[in-house]
């Protein structure tokens, strides 16, 4: 059977889930918590199965990592569903209700969008979370997760599944997709589908993005720049960028770039170049700082060498290099960021509050920061208590994307037999009355 | 010169488009209208020779009203931007602002959406109309208007722009696009044009949403529905379908297509019937329809017939026809709507509540209406002052699509220093207080 016999079935069902009560899809939530912790040693089962083929198949150290579903991730995901049933319920808020004539009353209100495929890297906590959020929301999901933890999402999967099912849920109302191959069937489900959530690297979602007339949210690049502005406190700049090209550098909200104020480089590269040294950090500059670090007698004589890279090739590593340059003030930071970063993550280091709003007010970004690490665009971080993705685009959601980012809103409209050749002809008024 | 360079140029000077203050945003709208006023006869004038060439060209007498702009239609657009600039700034609202932690302070903050190209039908008011907007929303626009209108939207985006830059707009904030092949120029502008708004027939939509990956606000069909349940008032029910088919046919928000609840049919099908012969629309139905209109002696005797047509004929008509069915219940209805219509606006009559509430909650449309006309579906009937489009769309913004719709946000993140690492260790720990 095809993928799109079953995302058909689904949009007939999303009218119904996104009709039910928030007691309901708390209810649903605490029922999931529950049945994972009751099926536990049968989830580390699977889950080891994933391990054990992994670790035939030589996979990274880091990966490994992430496949791994324990007894502390176990306790993690549960800690996390219970949060959300404690979040205001995110449907039927009313954003506006305007009397626009006598008896003629119009509310917008909040909504699920419907059908939402997720496509995940192989991490069976983010199956979770991301089954959790749309439960949450009253979306319907059709949820496709990295093939080296097939065993964990099946079983994890089946035991939501049927707990959503079982707490009132309509069937069909949450799909695991397994096969890659599904991948491009879901693609052509436009007008059943209403949004696409793809994860992963820039290349995939790229071709996501590129192969598909559905609404796409997420991010293709995370070029995340720090700029260091002459007015910087360097106490404060030295382990802001250690972090934020450190803390993880494997993730879209690292570092790439650093932007440095040509005051301050002769005083502030070879500090940073220390610490970036000591943290084992590549960096890769233009000749300028190349130059700078050479006369201040950092030759990058031991492991780490200073290259000089042109700014054309300045991009996302996502490992243990960073690209630097220097501007000459926080005008040019601002265009080089709009130009060449990704509208991520961007952040100033200064003292100086008027500097930092011009650069916080200028910067195209989802994130726009000051003195703090790139890596807290999260939507843990933020207080959302889980997040489906980040996304880049400018439309619906921006930046780390939670309960808020999963749900729409309809117009509601009730007369009394109100037409609108009354209001035409000038028998009739509007008044528009924010109630 | 390609407009994409025009474009490249756009892009880099929006960001202090959107930096500006809101007074300097309304003093260029104030300006606008000065000039528009002051320049009246010159621009009545260049109208005069689009209307002599429409003229030549035997255009049809409804388009041709589109085209005319004379007092009546300045007047209105002046109306429309003194209104504008009454309305609240829509940039700079906090929609959040949160303490993450001790000195860690999360703002989220509406912004412009950035770079917008509207491409739109032969109207000169609707020039006016879409600058205004994107001048109150601080966001630069390409503008590029039917061809029927060429020296009409000449001379008024000309008396615009220099307005504009008069009041402090960076040149190249806004830009009017003349030739139709910059069109497909401005769909490769992928990365530079934020937004792109088509309005016009539901075949240049579509190509519209075909060939580019910019993302796309607007409808292609409007199929919007009546239905007719059997605790409808027919005092209600007649008006209404009238108006909401004849008040404006060659408009989205007209109705296509009513289901009538099969246990009032035969006492409301003859009423129905004579009340739309009255109106000159004809009834193409279902078999059951023209039957029991057969039945009441209503044989289409004159020059309107009953046409009797398979469901699967129903579609957008723009004109004076109008499909109908019958249907058992709401939820016959319901299911009706979400598979064959457009997700625009649809209608149910009734005076039982509780039908129109599950109605209204399971119809997934952008405007669910009850008791009155699907006509209501516009951006100045909603009071927001103006239009860019209607969006039937789910992301982003949904049915009218006024100021609102035309910004987004950023995260602006304050910390003192703050790292990752230390929350990531248990050092430190966020305590989320919304301010």
């Amino acid at each position: 059977m095809s993928i799109r016999e079953d995302v058909s079935k689904m949009k007939l069902v999303s009218p119904y889930v996104a009709a039910m009560s928030v007691e309901k899809r708390n209810e649903a939530l605490l029922k999931v918590a529950e049945v994972l912790q009751a099926n536990k040693e049968a989830i580390f089962a699977e889950n080891k199965k994933d391990l054990e083929a992994a670790e035939k198949a030589g996979i990274a150290q880091a990966t490994f990592k992430r496949l791994k579903f324990n007894e502390d991730k176990l306790n993690d995901v549960v800690k996390g569903i219970k949060q959300l049933v404690t979040l205001p319920d995110p449907l039927g808020k009313k954003t506006l209700e305007r009397e626009l004539d006598e008896g003629l009353l119009l509310n917008r209100v909040t909504v699920p969008i419907g059908v939402i495929g997720v496509i995940f890297e192989a991490r069976p906590d983010a199956l979770v979370q991301i089954s959790s959020l749309c439960i949450k929301t009253g979306n319907c999901a059709i949820l496709k997760g990295g093939k080296e933890t097939t065993n964990s999402n099946r079983i994890l999967f089946e035991l939501i599944y049927k707990a959503i099912v079982e707490a009132g849920f309509p069937e069909g109302a949450m799909l695991l997709a397994e096969t890659h191959s599904e991948i491009d069937e879901l693609l052509e489900c436009y007008g059943l589908v209403d949004l696409l959530i793809p994860r992963g690297s820039n290349q995939f979602v790229q071709y996501i993005m590129n192969n598909t007339k559905i609404p796409v949210m997420g991010h293709a690049d995370g070029i995340c720049h720090i700029y260091v502005d002459k007015a910087a406190d360097f106490d404060k700049a030295i382990p802001i960028i250690v972090d934020a090209k450190t803390q993880y550098a494997a993730v879209c909200n690292a570092v790439e770039t650093l932007l440095i104020n040509r005051d301050i480089a002769k005083e502030f590269l070879p500090k940073l170049a220390d610490a970036l040294k000591e943290a084992g950090v590549e960096v890769r500059g233009t000749k300028e700082v190349t130059g700078v670090l050479f006369e201040s007698g950092k030759q990058g004589e031991d492991s780490l060498k200073y290259t000089e890279i042109d700014e054309s090739e300045f991009k996302e590593y996502l490992e243990f290099i960073v690209s630097a340059k220097l501007v000459a003030d926080v005008d040019e930071a601002i265009g080089h960021i709009n130009r060449f970063g990704s509208h991520h993550t961007d952040c100033i280091i200064t003292e100086d509050a008027a500097t930092a709003d011009r650069f916080m007010q200028l910067v195209d970004s989802a994130g726009v920061y000051q003195n703090c690490s790139t890596r807290f665009a999260d939507g843990f971080r933020y207080g959302f208590g889980a997040e489906v993705g980040i996304s880049t685009s400018k439309l619906h959601a921006r930046g780390p994307v939670g309960l808020e980012g999963l749900v729409t809103y309809k117009y509601k409209l009730v007369g009394q037999g109100h037409i609108v050749k009354d209001y035409a002809d000038g028998t009739k008024e509007f008044h528009f009355k924010d109630l």
